[in-house]
């Protein structure tokens, strides 16, 4: 491979000018960039106070109506992704807000979601004529291509957390979404349909079609949720998250939407659990308690109400304070599983607790 | 193939003869029994009545002790099985006696099993260490393989159904049975953990493999049963079944076990459900009420306790009387599905009622 | 429980004797039957020789029309399922004479078959119109519920064998048969139509449903079979089978019926395997070649068109004589497998050799 | 909500600044942007020149040495998608030259790769251990996680066009990168193992671990794709993609890799399909002859050598010229399937023709 005489710095010049004027990219001068030993996230771990969020999610109760805004919701986008609107790269996460009497009008889209209820009580979500009832930590799905309207019967406002795929369903240009004529759905008889089928483990109506890809059961309500926690507290807990537990569509035992799994997490009192790390992401979010989570090195103290972000491959670890921690998460597992892309790894070293280099200030 | 001057009935003997001895046999010779146009079991619709069964089982606490019997099980033997000691071809169904203070000794096996209380409470079964405690109406699963001893420490005889896959599994030759060393297993700290880990409907650990063949809830609660079987009576009813619901493996949605389904199923007061068929076969037992069914066009009369089989293929529907009614059941549907034998249809005459012609006088 | 004062002999009597009259049977006397510690098949090991079965085949050409026989099969029967008319608890194996310009006229039925051919050459099975032309060497499958017919446009005679998992379809009530008004059925003008859309590894119409449970490819042709051994045979092969290639549905990998698993297996010149035994049970065929089989310590010596049974839970290890051998095998392990029934075990001593205690004379 | 006195203009600048500030965004501002009611893709339809393509080639293999460069390679980067280094947002497809005498190092990643080889013959790649030679028309598989390095023994420079998974990889995080020790893989002894394990339709190794997630086939030779094409065409073709076959895993029937679908396609002489879109995208590479394809009413006239990207949701229809043409694609289908957001239509108007608007002029 003697000499290449023709490699002169203009000719080089010349050759990288031609290639980009015909729309092509020389693998080496992008390889580092494009092909990382590890990945490099531009998503960062960041977290959003309750208070300021709350502020602000009132605030726009006062300046928006809901005739205008169709749904009063503002999103969580994470700094690293101004551009995208997003607070993972996957994952949509969001407070809605909806005042008394008001109405959020019948749609239906590709992208699928989950509501998670902070604050009220006693408004609804309908999906596909089965009128939900919400209140404080009931999680409520509306699955891919469902009706769904919204509206709140009760006196007070009312404040969820919204989680959606849309990120990726929008990277893979596949946001379909149609507006109904009909803005209130006509509901079933009797509310609730899906929990009457559904809301005893392991009983299914004889009759139903086997392994739906998203979950039948619509309303996973909190007493039962809580009470589902307090039992498993009683036997077992995960070193790296305590006592959780993955909702999930009790047709398959799988996640609960094709492209989001939820879970629900008690950090027992003063428990810190070990850290690890994955390839998923994930927002979390402070339901009951407080405590702080270490990620990638740095502190995030947090408490009731608060928002965090796990970007993929940051080593994370969760503690509680004085008393016990309720978090409620959504990931995108899901989506990495059948694609062969969710790694996951234990932090090995000084019994599994990242040092700490610094604290979130916000 | 003008003349065959070989087929005198001499040659014709001399050559059936001659297959025999070398274990051949012609196919003309038995087409017409080994492929019927349709099934045509040996099994018969049967019905064995609790008075009868109740009486028995006492009697044998009296003449058999535990030590000797191991199990204090009467099988209910199809009239039609006499030699192969089954309720269907695939299905053994039994009531099993424990008094107080005794004892059914560790093992496992190959096969496996579903006990449904019928009698008493405060007995318990132990599975792989973990104590499910069984009440009437209770469903408990053995599945195969794992270790499993029964206990009666409250002061009444226990009496439940026992339904098992080993009709199957022995004509599979697939029969392994271990007897353990220690008579009662030693047990965790707390017990029920199968249902303190999968009790609620849409939640399971965390960390949970995905997908266990045999379900890892374990003891399926009256209590609960009933409150689904009620709920689900508000929104919806098939007209063959009225108001059934299947158990489920949390895990899968599949059945409880790879090769057993159980259903739970409310008639209500007045209802006649329209009959169909399956090639599945089934064993029913009356947990509460009274009715009839009417199977290949002769009726059963039925009252609690009573246990009934339902052959492959036989057109069958059932009644209530005044009162509401509640069935348990067992089927073989899991053998069929994957093997394609899985096969359905209505009855469509007459309103999908068949003609009776006769009563079932036991 | 002190005393059992009742249990007197005439107590018993009079017990078992009511047991028995109310179709009950106790456990406890025959537990020891229906729960052996292992597998206790009443099928026997054994060997047909083709000399005998070519004869009698031949001869019952001559003694049966096809007009009377409609298929002129005669079954190995193993000796210890007289009763059954079957090769083991779940197979059917047979050989199958049709002779010049016969035809054997279109069914259907929910039992599955395979055809392996023996001798001839020109035959033709239709599969649902699809003509699949017969040579020596060549696996055909026809799917439960696919209507077939055979027939003969040679000028020879021409022998096959059959498998079909009729025992257990048959013990599990699930056969239905329908005859067709059409003696043969209308071809489609492009013969071989399933080998022209799936006959190469790794490509399929881009158009076909994903894994259908049956194999759409019908005809396995012996020149690409054994082209693969010997492909194979240069690469790898198992210390207990030798150079063995399933027969698998190319839309799934999985077997070719959902009863029936089909082996093609080479066995090297001076190849002896090692032993080991399964639960699932399997008739071979000699395709070519000679050697011998020891299964369960006795030695059955094979040679070219023998069939033989290895009973389940039987350890057997193959070996060939100074040239190799070929043998085609049909399995009921898909029939085990979903059932969670499939175990398998290593001999584990004297380097994987059963000592030989006697030699099977037939 | 009557009055809303608080919405003044400086109110809700003072809001909207307050929002961004605490990294939120009012999705009402941006929904119209975030969930349009159809895809609106970013990725345009584009049509690299073959001509082009090969001199800028081979002028890289004279301006950069294989030690600088590890695989030189050129990509096609979609008009649409400047910053992403991508053909599409979930595909790179790229043309790779390695001169006589050269080698690409051996490494690994967590983004899988196809190769389709365009000019030259006798190079090869070895994927762990497995060398496979490479001649034109070949597809040879290097999946995720496997080891592999490349060479070129021949005399001619080598060039092929990849296809791998970056841009979703890249997009999920889940990019991993090692580097070998070994410049070289050592080789096994016959080189084309898994050809000769897999290489026979409807046959598998009898004791291959069934249904793999990436081929264990790891090299479509072109001389049996091509048989089988000619094969197809005798019985069957798409009305939308004439005859076409899809590469697959022979283990499972499904596409040869978690992330990537490959298609070789047969457009017979003067064939012109019926436009349809899917949600996938697609690089198609002209293998063969030359024609034309609609997309989105704009002709793309191309011939061999050429590639051509086909959007999302974009209509698109192929015709040969008076010669057939042939056509390999690579598409992201198994990326949208398990999440539920393949979608497909057919062009319903015009016999399925689009009206055409404009020709692409590149």
């Amino acid at each position: 491979m003697a000499s290449r005489p023709a490699a002169t710095p203009e000719a080089e010049q010349q050759f990288y000018a031609e290639i980009e004027r015909n729309h092509l990219a020389a693998l080496w001068n992008v390889s580092a960039r494009l092909m990382p030993r590890e990945p490099t996230p531009r998503i960062q771990p960041y977290l959003w106070r309750w208070k300021t969020l709350r502020t602000l999610c009132l605030r726009s109760g006062e300046l928006t109506p809901i005739e205008k805004a169709e749904r009063r919701v503002l999103g969580l986008i994470n700094p690293g992704l101004k551009d995208k609107y997003a607070a993972t790269e996957t994952l949509w996460a969001a407070v809605q807000l909806i005042l008394p009497g008001e109405n959020a009008p019948a749609h239906r889209h590709s992208a699928a979601a989950i509501r998670f209820i902070i604050e009220g009580s006693g408004a609804y979500t309908t999906v596909e004529g089965d009128k939900c009832i919400m209140d404080r930590g009931d999680m409520v799905l509306t699955p891919a291509g469902q009706w769904h309207d919204h509206g709140n019967e009760s006196r007070e406002p009312m404040i969820w957390m919204d989680g959606l795929d849309l990120p990726i369903v929008r990277d893979l240009d596949a946001v379909f979404v149609e507006h109904s004529d009909v803005k209130v759905q006509k509901v079933s008889k009797v509310s609730g349909g899906s929990e009457r089928r559904f809301d005893q483990a392991g009983l299914v109506p004889a009759w139903e079609p086997p392994a739906a890809p998203a979950s039948p059961l619509l309303n996973y309500k909190w007493a039962k949720t809580e009470a589902a926690l307090r039992r498993l507290a009683q036997v077992d807990a995960s070193p790296f998250d305590d006592v959780a537990l993955e909702y999930v569509n009790p047709t398959t035992g799988g996640p609960v939407l094709p492209t989001l799994a939820c879970w629900i997490q008690l950090v027992r009192p003063g428990v810190h659990t070990r850290a690890h790390r994955q390839t998923s992401s994930s927002v979390y979010h402070v339901f009951e308690g407080c405590g702080y989570s270490v990620i990638n090195g740095r502190r995030f103290n947090w408490e009731r109400g608060d928002f965090f972000v796990v970007p993929p491959w940051a080593w994370h670890e969760h503690a509680s304070a004085v008393g016990e921690a309720i978090l409620f998460s959504v990931h995108d597992t899901p989506v990495l599983r059948p694609l062969g892309l969710y790694r996951e790894e234990a932090y090995g070293e000084a019994g599994g607790h990242q040092p700490v280099t610094g604290v979130f200030e916000g």
